[in-house]
Order: structure tokens, then C-alpha cells, then sequence
């Protein structure tokens, strides 16, 4: 038995180990790696990859998990084993040649993708998307569902959550959110007091880095690097590596790229220490890591007493762009509603009836309901449905995101999912916390920060995310927070009624 | 027969990714990775070398490679064989339970090091060291060797090269090294005329970067990054990075670490395509790529036709600094001549005799001939003899390197091996080339630098390095080349019959 412990310890250290190196590969590829190296890059990666498998479905692992999981010596242990059985059940299930075939498909995809882009024909992706779609319901159907393919690849990001229990939550969310854009229509009517304005990239480059020290990012523990495609890497919580996009144009971008990662950077570093080379230092779901992205940057980041504290030092830092604009305009201007085709430019109010487009057309395509070729069609009746408008074409549309030429499906959920839980961890926090927003307002962040480390980051992967989300809140998975959160927040804004 | 070779071939490749990404989280380590991660990184580097000794020693790899070994295909594949055998011997014979108890020895002896160097006290690191060598020459009985115990050191970098061919050498230059130096006592006699003034480091960094490309190094399969200890890492040869360190007070710092570096990463660079996932793209031995890395920074970067061409440039990114300083000064202040007790800050003349020291030194400790509690007194006496001088103290002696508290033996010969086969090498180039020197004079490195990828990069390490020397220049491993370039440079500096 302790032998069996100690085998299992050891190679669960080296596939964290291993995780982390593709961490490091994955962030260098995407922030230093030369040009002329991508291909180099993606072999060393997919040997990478290959070894990680290799040692994860490893016979000796199954025997190790059962010996362990008959008798765990704690509430942890049996966590590790469940997590860990999860992980590699997932891995084992899905053929080699299925992987083989996916991978190929991927590619082939990506390039479709990008060449329908070009020619703004989507007609040129369709096939490769459709053989891509089945390929993951041969994937799905190999890792096993009771009916509801997609519950297999949901699982794959969100471990605990379906289908059934997914689609109420988002479909009364849509309920709400479509008359509430409505309701904000022609909101708000002046021009955007940022708009012409230019912020010199090395000004914008050092308030990040404020920012983050602010925020309480430990920047010995982790670093801010630039990225086309801003994202939080890594490869430890003593190593956790945020990237954010620098634009001269548009001051948001870096501002709320930084605090997005940032968010997810606060999660990775509040791992307990004793849990670092266990599989236990994770997010539960990738939906629950957004939460903690999306309450940094919306929730805390867009509000007025966040920058109560904080726009006298962007000031200080853009004294010839933001000396004359009032906190209350440059607030207001960070926090304007448009209906946009675009999802990653749509603001907080649009934002879910995106993921909810998405998400429903992802449904009907895996259940064999919608054919690739029909996508554009479903695509702009959902669009004017949801949003009231229509993309101009479909670059502007359909073949707007990289996902589905990654074969991804399932992965748009989780955005909404952050944003949900988002919003009921903060009205919890609230709560226990009566000061929170004072404190905020003072620049003072130790409050929520330790709330949050709390509750969420330092309870790892021990508990599924709808039942940590439960436990900390009293409520699970759940549309109510959230948009009482914009009722209340636009309502002020806007002077309606909402 | 094609299972094997196709096993092999595929194996080799995985160790080929690997130690890219071995590359990778070392060059990272040094640029990088944030403090609180140095654990983690450990750990990570001590996994991955572990899946690489195990892929590498795994029985069935003895069995393709007797396979395969015994009918080659071609010249290409012999050498192959023979290149992975020998590593995997290597590693093979030396025992796990050697490689962890030197891993610690080199550990402790590394913490004795810093502490001695604190205290100034050489006692501190006498048994860590002497625990060290004694596991050094169990690890030199476990790889084999004909009576001489350095053989076995020396063949992990330098293959081929015995300790009877290489000390008769290095006591030839010795010999006339020793009278170079006091023919040159007293030389220069003006103060230098670069002292005292600043550099600005963003200055100094846009100038290296500019040489480089210059140079040739190809900044689109490679990267240049600061580092407090200028080296070359890297994934693969369109993955070649190179660092440098900048001191505003010391412009030479920048310039001869980038070039030293550039002249390593052409060498990474020039491999064949057809050969980078193979063992057969790699230079020879270390002493081989440091001819490369001398040659650049030392034949070339400190030559007068070098300057011709580049000072202009170098007066443009510094005018207030240089504006007044002749051509002429500024070459001289590049090539001044002193004593000094610190290796790493001598000129080219004494350079050697620094290896020399530290050399028969090496050689008296694995013999048996000398206690690590008897290396103060040891070394000063031949610091007396050799460049007629003692340190101050220890730390400006003994203490000064950390390779010992490494426990890395064999390794300082092979940068005077470096300086040996640069002069040799670049003594053929100008009798294949004539017009090199004319060309360096006008900016144009590429005569030299494709001399150079044919006959010494291309080639990877198909030929052991002497092997690889005598086939370009006729001669092996010899001090003539060396000395006749110093007596012929510094003569004409000097105006001294040297």
C-alpha cells in the first residue's frame, strides 16, 4: 500500500512537472519564440504531449489509483485519486488513432478556417468543420455520455456539469438579458470621451505593471509579458505568467487585459503551498477560473469605487490624455452598451446572449440537428433573434472565433459560467465581508483578495466548481446574481429603470 | 532491420525535443523565471533529465542501435550510431545511485563555495570539494579509462582527446606564453582611453542587436536576451538564443558577450536542415564551439579591419562618448595587455595561462597528487610561475571560478582548445579566401561566415573536433597557428619585436 502511495505520489510529481514544462513551451511559443521555430516548437510540444499521456495511462496507474482509492488515508487523498482516476479514464477512453485523427483534422480545420476568412466564403470551412464534428462525436461517443454527446466534451472543461442542468440556467439568463438591451437602446447618447485619444505604449506598459502589484499579483512569484492574444500561462504557482496586448488607440485593451489575467493570476497563486506538485493545485473548471478573470475585471475593474482609487494614478500616468476627463466620464466611458456582432468587443450587458448563440448552435450541431454547411443561416436568424442584428458577412459572424477551427466545442460555456459565478461569489463576499468595497474604494484589495483565497483559490480542485461555487454561497450555478448585478449597475448608470 | 532503424530514428528525435526543451527551461532560468520559482524549476529541469536518461539507457535502444550498427546505411548513419552509443555508454555505465550522490555533493559543494567566497575562507569549501572529486573519480572508474582517470572527464566534452595529446600541447604554449608576457611588460603605456566614461544601456543594446545582424546571425531563427551570465542556449537550430550583459561603465562587456555568443549561435545555426533532428547536429566538442565563439570575438571582433568597418557605426550610437576618440585609440583600448589574477577579465595573450593553471591543477587532484585542503597554496605558486603574480586573496584566486564548485573537471581546457583552433581554422579560411580580410574591412562578414558554415558548421559532428581540424587545415590540435597570430598582432600593436 505505501508503496503503491509512494509510486502514485511520485508520478503524479512528474506529470505536474511535465504540465508545466508544455506550460513553458506553450507561453514561449506564444510571447519569444523566434518565427522560423514554430515547427520545431510544435514537434517538441507533441513529443511532450506524447510522454504525458504515455505516463498517465500507464497500466501501473490504474493499479496504483485502485490500491490507493480502497483505503485513502484522508478527505485529500481520495480527492487526488478522484481527480486523478478522472483525468486519466478521459485519456484512456479516446484511441490513439482517434487522437492521431483529431490532431490531423485540427489542422486541417485551422487552415480552412483561415482561408474561408480570407475569401470570405464560408463554404471553404464547411467540410473540414463537419469532419471535424464527427470526429468529436466519435470522441465523445469513445469517452461515453448517457445520450447527450456534448455532455462528454463539456466535461472536459466543466467536470460535474450537463447539459440538462447548463441550458435552463442559460436560457433563462437569455430571458432576462434580451429585454434588457432594450432596454439600454440608444444608452449612452454622448460621444466616448477615449475615443481619439493615443497612450504612449511605454506609459501603458508601467500602469499595468502597477496595476498588478496593486491588485496584490506577486510579481516574484509570476510576470507580465506581451501577447498578441492575451492569455495567463505558466508553469507553477510560483511561476505564473500573465501577457497583455498594448494598443496606442485604446487604453482598455491593455488596462482590462491586464486585470482579466491578472484574475486568473491571483487563482494560480492562491494554491496552498503544500498542495503544488499535486493535483489538487488546479481550478476545478475552466468556468471557474473565468470567474475569478471576469469579477477582476468587470465586476471590480469597471466599477467606480475601483477607480475612485486608482484613476488619480492614471492620471498621473496620462496627464496630457486623462488630466481633463472626470472620473465619473472616464467610468462611464469604460462601461458603454452597444449591440456588436463582435463578442470579444461586446460589453458586460451583450456579453452571455453571444456565449448563449454559441452554445446552443454547438448543441444542435453534435447532436446531428445542424449541418456545418447550414451554420451561417442558423448563425444570422440566432443573431438577429438574440442580439437584433445581423453580422455584415460572415467574417464578422460565424468564422469570427478560432474556437470551432479548434475543433473546440463545449469551451463557450464557460465564459458565461464565470460570468455567473462571478457574481454570486461577489455578492457572498459582500456579505461576509461588509468593508469590501470600502476598502476598494481606499485601493486597498487585501480584503476581497483574501476572501477570495479563501473560499475559492486555496480550496483547489478538492470540490466540483457548482459545488464549491454551493458551498461558499448557498446557491449553485445560477442566472439571479448576475443580472441583478446589471439591473443595479446599468440602472445608476443610465438613470432608467431596469 | 527498417523496424529498428525507424525505432531508432524515432527515439532520437524525442531525445532531440527533449533536450530542446531541457534547453528551453535552462535558458529561461537564466532570463526569465521569476525568483520564487527556483525550486520549481529545479525540480521541473531534474524530471525531464531523468525521462532522458530513461529513453536514452532503455534496453531496447542498445538493441536497435547493434542493429542498425551493424549494416549502416551510409557515412551519415554510422556516425549517427556511433555518436548515440557513445553517449548512451556514458550514461549507461555510471550508476544511478553516482549520479544522485553527485548531484548532492555538487549541491553542497556549491553552498560551501558561496559561503567560502563570503568569508574568504577556503576552508569552508575544502571537504565539500574533496567530497567531490572523490566521486568524480568514481564516476571517471565507472565510464573507464586507460590509467588516467581525466581521460574520462575530458572525453564528456572534448571526445577523442586524450590527456597525453592535449598536456604536451598546452605546455608548448605554455612555454612560449610565458616569455610573450614580459616581452609585453609595461605595454600600453597611456591610460585607457575608454575609462570613465558611461554608456547608455539602451544604446549599448539597439548596437548589439545591430551587430548581430550584421554579423549575420539570423534574428528571425533566434533571439538575443540579457543575462547577468552571458551564454548560448536554445530549442534548436532556428531556436539559437543568445544573451549578453550590458554595463553602462564597461562598453566592451556588451560588445565582446554579444559576439562571442553571435559566433556560438552561427555554429547552431549552420547545421544542415536535413540534419536538426538528428545527434549529428551538434558540434564535435565544446572546445569546437568555442573556436567559433573566439574567433568572432577575439580573431575578428578585436581585429583592426573589423573596426574599419564598424566603428562609424559605434560613433553613431555613442557620438558624445566616441565623437573624439580616433579609430586608432579606440582598437588599442580594445587589445591592452595586463596581468591580472582574474581569468575572466584577461586579454588574449595571458588568457591561456589562466587554463593552463587551472588545468594542471585538475590534473594533480584526480591523480590523487593533490588535496582539495592544498589548492590555495597550489595555486598560488603556479599563479606565481605562470603570470608572476599571487591574488590578493582567495577569492580573487582559487575561489574565483564556480566550475570546480561544480564539480566540473575537464572543462577549462577546452577554451583554450577554443583559441588553438580558431587561429588554425582562420588560417586556412585566408589561404582558401584571400579576400576575407578585405571583406570584414567593408562590412561584408559572409566570405568568412560561409567558410566557415561549409567546412566547420554543415559538418555537425560527423568528425571528432582534432579530426574535423586536420581535415580543414591540414594540422591537428597546435599551438603554431595561436602563437604566430599573437606575435604578429601584438608585435604590430607594440611596435616591440615579439
Amino acid at each position: 500500500m505505501d508503496v503503491s502511495r509512494e509510486a502514485l505520489l511520485g508520478r503524479m510529481r512528474e506529470l505536474k512537472d511535465l504540465s508545466g514544462i508544455i506550460g513553458l513551451a506553450t507561453w514561449d511559443q506564444e510571447t519569444y519564440l523566434p518565427p522560423k521555430a514554430e515547427a520545431a516548437r510544435a514537434a517538441q510540444l507533441s513529443t511532450l504531449q506524447g510522454l504525458y499521456h504515455e505516463r498517465l495511462v500507464a497500466p501501473e496507474v490504474a493499479d496504483w489509483l485502485a490500491r490507493v482509492g480502497a483505503a485513502p488515508q484522508s478527505d485529500d487523498e481520495r480527492a487526488m485519486v478522484r481527480l486523478l482516476s478522472r483525468e486519466r479514464d478521459r485519456a484512456v477512453r479516446v484511441p490513439v488513432d482517434l487522437v492521431r485523427a483529431l490532431a490531423e483534422a485540427q489542422g486541417a480545420a485551422l487552415t480552412a478556417w483561415r482561408v474561408a476568412r480570407e475569401g470570405r466564403d464560408f463554404a471553404a470551412f464547411a467540410p473540414a468543420l463537419q469532419r471535424l464534428l464527427s470526429l468529436r462525436r466519435e470522441q465523445a461517443d469513445a469517452i461515453g455520455h448517457e445520450g447527450e454527446r456534448y455532455d462528454a466534451l463539456l466535461a472536459g472543461f466543466e467536470p460535474g456539469l450537463s447539459t440538462a442542468r447548463l441550458m435552463p440556467v442559460l436560457h433563462a439568463l437569455r430571458d432576462q438579458l434580451v429585454p434588457l438591451v432594450q432596454a439600454l437602446d440608444g444608452w449612452p447618447p454622448g460621444p466616448d470621451v477615449l475615443a481619439g485619444l493615443r497612450f504612449p505604449a511605454d506609459a501603458q506598459w508601467r500602469f499595468t505593471v502597477e496595476l498588478l502589484g496593486r491588485l496584490g499579483f506577486d510579481l516574484e512569484a509570476g510576470r507580465q509579458d506581451k501577447a498578441v492574444h492575451p492569455f495567463t500561462g505558466g508553469t507553477h504557482p510560483t511561476d505564473v505568467r500573465l501577457t497583455t496586448r498594448i494598443s496606442e488607440e485604446n487604453l482598455s485593451a491593455a488596462l482590462f487585459s491586464t486585470i482579466h489575467e491578472c484574475g486568473h493570476g491571483l487563482y494560480e497563486q492562491g494554491f496552498r503551498p503544500e498542495d503544488h506538485r499535486s493535483v489538487l493545485a488546479q481550478a476545478p473548471s475552466m468556468g471557474l477560473h473565468e470567474s475569478q478573470s471576469r469579477l477582476w475585471e468587470n465586476l471590480v475593474g469597471r466599477s467606480l469605487p475601483f477607480w475612485k482609487a486608482l484613476y488619480p494614478r492614471a492620471q498621473a500616468s496620462f496627464p496630457s490624455q486623462l488630466g481633463t476627463v472626470s472620473l465619473e466620464a472616464f467610468h462611464a466611458a469604460l462601461n458603454r452598451v452597444a449591440r456588436s456582432p463582435i463578442r470579444v468587443e461586446a460589453d458586460e450587458v451583450t456579453y452571455n446572449l453571444h456565449i448563449v448563440l454559441r452554445t446552443e448552435l454547438e448543441l444542435e450541431l453534435l447532436r446531428g440537428n445542424l449541418a456545418a454547411a447550414d451554420l451561417p443561416a442558423a448563425w444570422n436568424a440566432a443573431s438577429q433573434q438574440l442580439l437584433g442584428l445581423q453580422p455584415q458577412d460572415d467574417v464578422k459572424g460565424v468564422l469570427q472565433d478560432i474556437h470551432w477551427a479548434w475543433g473546440e466545442l463545449g469551451y463557450f460555456p464557460t465564459y458565461a459560467l464565470g460570468n455567473l459565478y462571478a457574481a454570486s461569489l461577489l455578492r457572498a463576499c459582500e456579505a461576509a465581508v461588509p468593508g469590501v468595497w470600502e476598502a476598494i474604494a481606499a485601493g486597498d484589495f487585501l480584503p476581497l483578495r483574501s476572501w477570495l483565497r479563501t473560499h475559492v483559490h486555496a480550496e483547489g480542485a478538492r470540490l466540483d466548481a457548482e459545488d464549491l461555487v454551493r458551498k461558499v454561497t448557498g446557491t449553485g450555478l445560477t442566472d439571479v446574481d448576475f443580472v441583478a448585478y446589471l439591473r443595479r449597475k446599468y440602472g445608476a448608470l443610465s438613470g432608467r429603470s431596469l
